[in-house]
């Protein structure tokens, strides 16, 4: 039986960075949050999610797969953070830098934590405290609607500030050791895609395609690959968001993948473009133009000074020379920060004037509409630098692959 | 080079069923919450969730991953409903049977979707209207909080009612196409467990093994695997939900893997336990007690009328025999309800009164510690059946594989 893995010819052999991380380095994260609390006046930040409660805690595990059980971390103004969490938790969060650590038994239909969560907010919790939520743009509360309708109750007069900039404004600075992961990742992605030539060919299905790079992604050493999306289509693709089906590859399919694998929970996230046995001229010349897109955007980054609009502007300026620069692209931005989530701020957009700042890792992602129906979508992982940056992604080819 | 896949020896042969369902199973689903509406006096349903949404349109897609973008659905009490998501996601949605799709261009940092999301209510709403969000346990919004305060102040003096069960209650029963899809995840499940003695072995790490079965679950043809939890550990683990570390497997470990992997966006659940190459006479005996707690629940849905805490207490009584059996395990609950969620309700607690269904699918996962900081925990999927049951998972053998 032939393989995915016989046909490999990239094995991406480069050594794994250690997993975890040093406790400082959570010491770190924490002190800086917690720095932040103080200038915005925040004495306890209540943290619900996935990536706010690894971030601080490197509590990491899959089990979030199950809406089941609410997780809590409360990080005071001074001092350590708590985990108030479900019992079946307690082994794994004992492996992490959290010495403070309170389980109730999960499900609980009368009383899934909130008595205890509200007890250790009074515990940690001045009179008249401030209490910081993330509550704007790409953020949630992973908890029952009444379960936080309850704890806003039973705290009684404290007051509630939106903690989102608190939090996001460190997770965007990647340390040495967080930028090792992801600089390993990428090349695994990197060397996934330079398979796709030898697992991918015309009469597979689309579906086998997306397995087989699946597998060459864990081959190749991901531990998983959450978000792989993509499509193939003659002479072009318009969706790609889409699982992959059951079309079958033909002469002349245009098939994008874009792969989010991760290595100990860091995200690459980028694309790539092939062709199969032929290219038409409309489909070549896109591939060009967007590759020409991503350039400009490095280019204004290697200058330095860089804001996300300005990269934005840079990139459309190519894909739509002579338009509007500040108008938004069709699908919102052209790139946004990388980590612990396959998509994180800042986002490379019009309205986003953030400065692009050493220790950030981004994707540039720009895309346009060449013909009606016919996308044609780049994206490039790099980390931001005092000089410019670096590439973490190995740099597409400017003319768009041919597979025979 | 030898790959996972060379060693395979039971690859799943099963015909898979054809992906995504006919127009009418979404019409059939959107009529049953409708009704439940009317019950319950909900004169709008406001989904924000990838499980809510997909269930009553079939729109699938990974994108779920990146946080950035709010995506709702609304189902008036009657009518047809109407999505309200990011334009990035129109194509995709359209290829679903949702007529009635409002789009805008996200992210917008001054109001991403707020005013759409607000105009579309006011347009289904009849004045005084009662809007129903799922506010109970094991849900959550999908939204930042301050967009949900933000349309609840745009629409005054709307009702808010908690819709927890009005779709719960009709996601618990799955229908014929449903039940196919889970039965083939199941098979695929089932064929890559038994291929574990081939995959693992003494030498390698937990890392290794999981990439290794992660691998042989697509091979066998699950779409992702995006829960696989595990430990191996000298006679016996005491954590399931940690992720695998660099542990090499040695004669006498115990091994646990436990997955999640889906196949048309429906998951299997169920976990097997190997010995590597001795198993000593407390596990060997532990695994005895797990397995004739799993034939005790069996047995209690067999005799018809089981209820969710008459399968628990029967299972409780093997495993902790004079103990209260109405006493909560160690993991909060032994058994859940299964679907295009890892976890769904009803669970198989003391305190769930649920009569088990036919039409339900759900797992039975008997565990307890046998000696300090040793756990055993069994998992099987079964669907629930007018005369029964019919395991979906090939029942686990009664003494603990040994691989050699």
């Amino acid at each position: 039986m032939t393989t995915p893995a016989d046909r490999l010819t990239h094995r991406c052999t480069r050594t794994p960075p250690i997993r975890g991380f040093c406790d400082t380095e959570y010491e770190r994260r924490c002190h800086a949050v917690q720095n932040r609390m103080i200038s915005a006046g925040i004495d306890v930040l209540w943290l619900s999610t996935e990536a706010d409660i690894r971030y601080l805690t490197g509590f990491q595990t899959q089990f979030w797969q199950s809406p089941t059980r609410p997780w809590y971390l409360l990080l005071p103004q001074s001092g350590e953070p708590v985990a108030v969490i479900p019992s079946i938790g307690l082994p794994c969060m004992q492996q992490t830098w959290v010495n403070d650590i309170r389980t109730w038994s999960s499900p609980d239909p009368v009383d899934d934590g909130v008595s205890l969560l509200v007890y250790t907010l009074f515990e940690l919790c001045p009179p008249l405290a401030t209490i910081g939520i993330p509550m704007g743009a790409e953020t949630h509360l992973r908890s029952p609607l009444n379960d936080i309708e309850r704890v806003r109750h039973a705290l009684g007069k404290v007051q509630w500030r939106d903690a989102t900039q608190t939090l996001r404004q460190v997770r965007q600075i990647k340390s040495d050791a967080e930028v090792d992961k992801l600089r390993h990742v990428c090349a695994i992605a990197s060397a996934t895609f330079a398979d796709v030539p030898h697992l991918a060919s015309v009469g597979m299905t689309e579906i086998d395609v997306f397995r087989a790079f699946r597998i060459a992604c864990l081959q190749h050493g991901a531990d998983d690959v959450p978000y792989l999306v993509g499509a193939a289509a003659a002479n072009g693709y318009d969706d790609i968001i889409s699982p992959p089906g059951e079309h079958v590859l033909a002469s002349g399919d245009i098939l994008i993948l874009d792969t989010g694998c991760t290595f100990d929970g860091y995200y690459a996230d980028f694309d790539r473009n092939y062709a199969l046995q032929t290219v038409d001229a409309a489909t070549a010349a896109a591939h060009h133009r967007t590759w020409d897109a991503t350039e400009a955007g490095l280019a204004v980054i290697e200058q330095g000074h860089a804001t996300c609009a300005s990269v934005f502007a840079a990139m459309q300026s190519i894909l739509m020379p002579g338009a509007d620069h500040q108008a938004t692209s069709t699908v919102g931005r052209m790139g946004h920060g990388l980590g612990i989530q396959l998509t994180e701020t800042p986002s490379i957009t019009a309205f986003d004037h953030s400065p692009l700042q050493p220790g950030m890792v981004m994707t540039l992602e720009p895309g346009y509409c060449y013909a009606p129906g016919k996308l044609m979508v780049h994206e490039e992982n790099l980390l931001i630098t005092e000089t410019g940056y670096e590439l973490l992604s190995n740099r597409a080819p400017r003319d768009i692959p041919v597979i025979n």
